[in-house]
């Protein structure tokens, strides 16, 4: 115990993370938080329901009131106060506060650096029109809140297919507004996805109304009168909106360490050792200021999320009261909730992966949630990314209305151990049939790779089979479903041949042993087997297409065959 | 490729399984199959509800036709057909169809057993009544539920409260009928739960019309002439029963293996190497009917599952194809919906933890799935088991009506690298508010037990708190809910106090300071609170309830004060 003067800026989730963890270490500490808004302890991952209206007043994202911190926990609390300076040397730190304009000085033994992030705003022309908004407090969610109700908009655009646009989206379908999403990127979800799995997640928030626009770099906006935004300016188009979203993403709000001489490293975020100490003995920072080690690449990232605000909190309240606690960094996991899609991703994606230097293999795995016996089974479509040479596990995607959320989770967890593959194929997971098949469809997915890795399973990806169409390849598609199936949904391409899988091995004679055959089913297990049927009847060029019809991310017919 | 002949005898799970992957592994193998019952490849998990009517037909349990083995698969199927005896030396399986009777004798390069289990009977009076079942396949289904149609049956006792209890007795009350289940330890689901798990289970269950009666082991049945059952005979009871369900656990069915000289282990299960190869080098094994490595205790287990009959399945058709691959073990996950609530376990629990010599250190966390301001939020409770010295987890076990599946499938990939308290409460899992809270529930209980480690936090048990209160000890239990929280429940005792946290700073004269003093709250996480405060202000006995009221098993009372 010590009367150690701890002063902590930024309350909103690492400050009083930090503030509670300390107090709980020592009992005697003068323990003083800034915070330059009204509340401490906000839920800002819960403002875009909050304007959706599923969570109703600004009182439920706080979590903790600000007499908790002060009878409670012992602290002083100031909030509407600004810390405008921090003098290392000195040990003080210079505040200000909003409301009188008073400034005082703060003496501190350790000091805590939780600023948090701002949202990025490119300099666009007009960008300062009325009715342009980021989102990433209280107070703005309530201004776009006001904004809908006093001006009528019914127009919304979103820059930015990132989380905080995806999940906006669906809060402004929820509001009955006319939603379209505008992202530079080739696809939705850029830093989260693939191709192919954004692809299907494009499919539903088209199904849901939500106009898609990727590919198109804005460029700014115009008004009415130079006042209220009327239009977003892209590349090739001009769309309509009455209000706009800018979700670009966020910068580490580090710019008082940076002052004070601390160290930043490439990202922009405060630099800090496992113990999240700074370049300053006596200055610890914590949250989405700082930047992070990405556990799978070994490099520095950031990945600001309450949930590693709230681990730093910890380490960061341990540290500063003469504890020893490490934080070694983060996977990049997260999760979005985007209608009745549930979308997730852990460790690298393939491109991110590819763009790090690794060899990789993959696999699609479109799949049920649980037995499809049991009532109830929702569909998951699961992709993986190892490293081709040692089937070390990268990373994971996982979207669709199911219980794709576990999937992450256990990934997490590998991930977290340096697991291959062939771990993850016999991890011990719970099965029942409410909550999962014989072998959950990390397995299978785990299982598809080491297949690969044996050279017994050899595959085209879904981007790899449309190029061969579309360059009028000669090559045999060949689709192993049942006629019913090939009925209601097929590959519209020439190459296509339908042989159900019960009659391949009699029908072989049919088949060009010279060309290259591609098979597919609806989810890949027959056209799995089909190629193992016709390797073994010594075809020589056989492969699957990975994720089959399920996991084709392009048009399809269905009805007749022309 | 090869023309080797690999013989597999079991049609279950690993059997058909096994056949498949070693289809895929070597196309020109000749594969038999032999199953004594009617269908290869069928869903026994489902067999409870199909009982219970939420699966509708036999029809739904059969994964996969005989036709497809036979026609994708290019196998023999010899359904109907018992193997009668295995010759190692000869490489010969005696066969006999049990339609014709006629026998034959079959050739093997690679023999596989996957045997299954038999359901335990013991030696009762009376066992051989009309109305009394075991379940374990599709005809054992059947005929129970035969038996309910045509018998009028009301009154069910179920023997043995383990997994297969649980779900029949939802079952069976979906079906109308009155259910007693009997158990000889003192709580339900004892492999599975620790007490204190186990009595909010059976207060779940007796919320549901569910009888229970555990510390009764049966001793026998009695019927009406001799005939049809009408009693379960207990130590101190005799309980009204028109129908008996057995759910006694079940055997390893070794015994083909065992006439043929193979070894079998302590557990009654054929002996198996990392290749899942029995005691003769031609002879693999896997499913039911083998022993496994439990991977915390590194001993000899039996655990029957359809999970790891499939994973048996893939690395035994791999390696009677010349491959080489391993399985090591598991880790006793299991999970069952028993009504509205998933009760899952992984690892040891404490008793079993205890008993295998480890000195441990729990928690208790009752909370909620995810973010309590986001909608929907269902109650989950979470113990979590760790080597005392060492904090390694040993297991963990969570209950409740939200999602615990997820939190026991992370804890499985966790204890399969061997993590410690510490590796848990930093994993990066997904967070976004329908999904989590920032801090996971098994982060929290995690850093309880940290806390437990490092001297901060000290708790007591439900249990030991009970026991104090009746042995009429003096100490305080000390409520730091608020006056309302109060007024709606209260631990019924005369130690009792009430301090609200937010006075507890104030009014530290009240209490003595000579005595032990015990706080709770709810959850637990003001009790803690409770506890450093006291420790600040220089009391020296205090510790916290674990698990606070939302984790007492015993009674409690409501209303005005007494």
């Amino acid at each position: 115990m010590s009367n150690k003067r701890i002063v902590i800026i930024g309350g909103t989730a690492c400050g009083p993370k930090a503030a509670a963890r300390a107090r709980r270490c020592d009992p005697a500490a003068k323990i003083t938080i800034i915070e330059q808004r009204n509340n401490l302890s906000t839920a800002t991952c819960g403002l875009p329901y909050y304007i959706s209206g599923v969570i109703k007043g600004e009182g439920a994202l706080v979590a903790r009131q600000t007499d908790y911190f002060r009878d409670v926990m012992d602290m002083d609390v100031m909030v509407q106060t600004r810390a405008a300076a921090v003098h290392p040397r000195e040990h003080k730190v210079d505040v200000i506060n909003l409301t009188t304009n008073g400034r005082a000085s703060l003496d501190y033994d350790k000091l805590v650096l939780a600023t948090g992030c701002t949202p990025i705003v490119p300099d666009w022309k007009g960008k300062g029109l009325n009715g342009i908004f980021t989102l990433s407090n209280i107070p703005d969610a309530g201004a776009i809140r006001d904004h809908l109700t006093g001006s009528g908009a019914k127009d919304v655009v979103i820059v930015g297919a990132g989380l905080i646009g995806m999940e906006m989206a669906e809060a402004f379908v929820a509001r009955g507004l006319r939603v379209t999403v505008v992202e530079a990127m080739d696809r939705v979800l850029p830093a989260l996805l693939d191709f192919e799995m954004a692809a299907h997640l494009e499919k539903h928030l088209k199904a849901k109304g939500v106009k898609i626009i990727c590919g198109q770099p804005v460029s700014g906006f115009t008004g009415d009168n130079g006042k209220n935004v009327r239009k977003v300016i892209t590349r090739d188009k001009e769309i309509e909106a009455s209000l706009v979203l800018l979700s670009l993403g966020v910068r580490p709000d580090a710019s008082l360490g940076k002052a004070a001489g601390l160290t930043t490293g490439a990202t922009g975020g405060l630099a800090v050792d496992e113990h999240l100490r700074t370049s300053d003995p006596d200055i610890y920072a914590g949250g989405d200021c700082v930047e992070l080690v990405n556990l799978i690449t070994g490099k520095k990232t950031l990945v600001p999320l309450g949930s590693t605000a709230n681990k730093h909190g910890r380490v960061i309240g341990t540290n500063v009261t003469g504890g020893s606690e490490t934080f070694k960094g983060v996977l990049g996991t997260a999760i979005a909730k985007v209608f009745n899609y549930n979308v997730g991703r852990v460790g690298l994606t393939e491109s991110q992966a590819r763009e790090a230097g690794y060899q990789v293999t993959t696999s699609l795995v479109p799949t049920f949630e649980h037995a499809t016996y049991y009532p109830g089974a929702r569909d998951i479509f699961v992709k993986l990314v190892a490293e081709k040479s040692s089937g070390k596990l990268l990373g994971g995607q996982a979207i669709g209305t199911g219980d794709t959320a576990k999937r992450i989770d256990v990934l997490a967890a590998a991930l977290t151990f340096g697991a291959g593959v062939d771990d993850l194929a016999d991890i011990d997971l719970a099965y029942a049939p409410p909550y999962n098949s014989a072998m959950d469809p990390l397995h299978n997915a785990a299982n598809v790779i080491r297949n690969k890795q044996s050279g017994l399973g050899r595959s085209l990806t879904p981007v790899e089979v449309k190029k061969k169409i579309e360059a009028g390849e000669r090559f045999t598609l060949l689709d192993v479903r049942s006629p019913a199936e090939w009925k209601a949904q097929r590959i519209p391409a020439g190459q296509v041949k339908l042989i159900p899988l019960p009659e391949l091995r009699k029908r072989l004679g049919e088949l060009n042993r010279e060309e290259e055959i591609v098979t597919f089913c609806r989810t890949s297990i027959r056209a799995y087997q089909a190629q193992r049927i016709l390797d073994g009847a010594g075809f020589k060029n056989v492969k699957f297409l990975d994720g089959s019809l399920e996991g084709w991310p392009f048009e399809t017919e269905s009805g007749a065959p022309a």
